[in-house]
């Protein structure tokens, strides 16, 4: 059978293979992506489920607009101007099958083959192959502590004159790192000044530590003129209530909204009315603010866990800046006191030690960095995260 | 903004169009493709929800396999050994997001920019589409009250070598024909003859009135030697429990399916866990006969009295072939007595009277008959099935 060329764009992820070693008994896996389902609000959603099948079982169980059920819209809408979004309205948005498909209608309706992207380095995996899939030329924008470095971006907007620019700005997949104010306020500046649309991906921007990330890109839009046009923006539930729900969406500018929606029809007519539903009895119970408290509160241990845990075994082997939010610790192995920087090496040698993670290299859309490695704390308790990270240790000593 | 190229290869739907014009009150619908609301298993799901959410939350909500959850692939693939698929195991078949995804991934699998599909002439809107969004240059098979003509469907293989010849071999969307056992097997011949990729689209195959419909071209293909190999068929749930759970599944080759999973990861990640494990747990329960069974029965009546209203309303103004299950009924306007024969005048003039209706031009492909017109009456009560063939040939007696 003779298959579609675009295939070729996609390698098999090197990821997958390493996920085949977990199933090994009393692993420590710090390699998930996944939030922690202890963490679900399950009577709520129950209740929620419960009280659309009685109350709307035509509507639940029903096709419904591919644009999304309605009142999920206008949830959605609420949740995006209390994030500061001002006078955003429901008709400005479309619910998604997680934001996973928002990426791909934007792939679907910008991108032709050869078409040139600008990305992250790293950025998150699944982006770079959706991308690929409809041919992208992926090039690479390196990121720092503060995020994507708004010089060198800028120089790549000039060379390649790109098709659109993604970007993760808060609490970034596989980063951690969180886009400054002053250089979103830049992004933005550089979308108008080279009228390139901007997409920010931002399902972890609510999943914060301390204090809230700076406003989204879409937020600040409304303070640099002409910007708003350039700027698409997906959300997800996932982190914060439930990714089993599939329940992402898509904001973007009118004519781009149009056709995602067309291209939304003939991909899965839409998404199930059943979780979107669900998700809208939810949110207007007004259920999500004490889960998300909940979330926060229990991420932020783990995370200073893992931050005290890898001074205190790793000290100078390994460099990271630490996360805010999100579920992510990115490292840098430095080969301090002779130790390999062979993040590959060093993950199959952890397998042997009972710790997993997953090697920085495939994150990058160009020159990758094999010395980088993504620990993710969010579904790991204290204990085992001070256990993992000292097999992690002896995995080092031992490469 | 500059958007991709293929999406200049799908026009606006008049479908679309006509749409808008349902508000209008008092208004009796034949133009919808949808299931009856009321004839929807509720109790059934909500048990079936509450099951999930109580005895395995985590993987109700949590992230899942993009293959699709094992306990729903293990019912799927057991209801297709009740249809005579023997011996389909779980792993041959993956969930989809709607049948719709189906078709998508076979798109993205498949397609290059400029490869032959053959379709029936007419087909599904969504497939003609969903193709097109892929580059897919469309030719349309002729079909009968039997299906597809197998003779110039040969004739168009052998001409044009198509990437895949895609069919609704049983009360099609919208024909409602059904393909002899006859021309099954021989659909199944060329695609050995012709190495060609075979595609069944089968939403409707259990909505039968009487009798079943022959065996599903993917359960023939076990005794058509090398057929096995080319054939992709599409399941649905939307039809027999529920569209808004959006659970639709793929059974393919082993390569093919190994490459729609991987356009899948990177389209929407995996289907709701959610409505997939409702689903699984409904299926479990061995509540789908009953249901399915009531299903059939209303359909029968309500498809019966659109045949005695149409030939008693329309006499030779129409023909029709009376279809034997799914959700609709395929007219022709023979222009008798001088009658109008342009059904989009009429679907216009039929408005005004009070009753909708799909015309049919826009389901071909290729060389569009403006005669025909396609009519469901899976939602609309009997009373309203007489009035509103009654109001049909008062429109057509004024065009």
């Amino acid at each position: 059978m003779q298959f579609a060329d675009r295939l070729n764009q996609v390698e098999t992820s090197a990821i997958r293979e390493l996920f085949k070693l977990l199933g090994k008994p009393g692993i420590i896996s710090f390699a998930g992506g996944f939030p922690d389902s202890a963490l679900f609000d399950v009577s709520g959603i129950r209740a929620a489920a419960n009280q659309v099948l009685t109350d709307t079982p035509g509507a639940a169980l029903q096709y419904g607009a591919t644009e999304g059920y309605g009142p999920l819209r206008e949830q959605l809408a609420g949740l995006m101007r209390a994030r500061g979004t001002a006078e955003l309205a429901a008709g400005q948005l479309i619910v998604t099958t997680g934001s996973q498909q928002a990426l791909d209608l934007i792939g679907k309706t910008m991108i032709n083959p050869g078409d040139c992207v600008i990305v992250e380095g790293p950025t998150f995996l699944a982006t770079i192959q959706c991308f690929r899939l409809y041919g992208a030329e992926l090039v690479s924008a390196p990121i720092d502590a503060n995020g994507v470095d708004t010089d060198q971006l800028e120089a790549l907007m000039a060379k390649h004159r790109p098709k659109l620019v993604y970007l993760i700005p808060s609490f970034g997949n596989p980063s951690g790192a969180t886009l400054s104010l002053e250089r979103r306020r830049r992004v933005l500046e550089l979308a108008v000044k080279y009228q390139t649309l901007v997409v920010e991906d931002d399902p972890y921007g609510e999943v914060y530590f301390d204090a809230p990330p700076p406003l989204s890109l879409l937020a600040l839009s409304a303070s640099v003129p002409g910007s708003r046009d350039l700027l698409a923006h997906c959300g997800s539930l996932s982190k914060v209530l439930s990714p089993g729900l599939r329940i992402g969406w898509l904001v973007a500018p009118a004519e781009l909204l149009a056709h995602a929606t067309m291209c939304k029809q003939f991909s899965d007519a839409h998404t199930s009315t059943f979780a979107q539903s669900t998700a809208a009895a939810y949110l207007a119970a007004g259920h999500l603010p004490a889960a998300l408290a909940r979330v926060r509160q229990v991420y932020a241990e783990r995370a200073q866990a893992m931050a005290d845990a890898l001074r205190r075994e790793l000290g100078a082997a390994v460099t990271f800046t630490q996360p805010r939010g999100g579920l992510f610790f990115w490292l840098r192995l430095t080969g301090a006191g002779g130790a390999s920087t062979d993040a590959a090496a060093l993950a199959r040698r952890a397998i042997e030690q009972g710790v997993a993670f997953v090697p920085g290299s495939p994150f990058f859309a160009q020159a990758p960095d094999g010395a980088t490695l993504r620990l993710s704390f969010a579904t790991v308790g204290l204990a085992d995260i001070d256990e993992g990270v000292r097999r992690l240790a002896r995995a080092l000593a031992a490469v």
